[in-house]
């Protein structure tokens, strides 16, 4: 077993509002900061996560995102698996 | 000006607690997933900044989370800055 740290990175579809990204953006243009724009507001997820090889755990990773941590409808996610420590 | 795609990832400090991500963890448990460890969750922030150039851009982007995306009591922040589009 190899020990990976895994990082899940879930944000709004492109073809959806995001209400908190629009705030987020008004926040900032109102606190000086100027030409920002398409603020979207997601989660980061990392964990450690122990399996055999990459590929196990990249997999592994992409089914809890699947079944708990992204919603699929409204949701899309990204996986980085590094190396062992 | 450039565009530049800015990643902002904020996350609870390694020295607190993370009720949210040890919640999170024992629910992957209970779907099945096994050896996952530390898991902890926080925020993605994506959006574009109009910049001169890639340091501008990066100094922004940290000053905003300074002064808004992140509390610097609680929360580590990192910040990507992706070039030219």
């Amino acid at each position: 077993m190899t020990r990976f740290d895994v990082l899940v990175q879930v944000m709004p579809r492109d073809t959806l509002l995001d209400p908190q990204g629009q705030a987020v953006g008004q926040a900032l243009t109102a606190l000086g900061f100027a030409g920002i724009g398409d603020v979207r507001v997601g989660k980061a997820v990392t964990f450690q996560l122990d399996r055999p090889d990459e590929d196990a755990a990249k997999r592994d990773a992409r089914a809890m995102c699947e079944r708990l941590l992204a919603n699929p409808v409204t949701e899309a996610f990204t996986v980085v698996v590094e190396g062992a420590t």
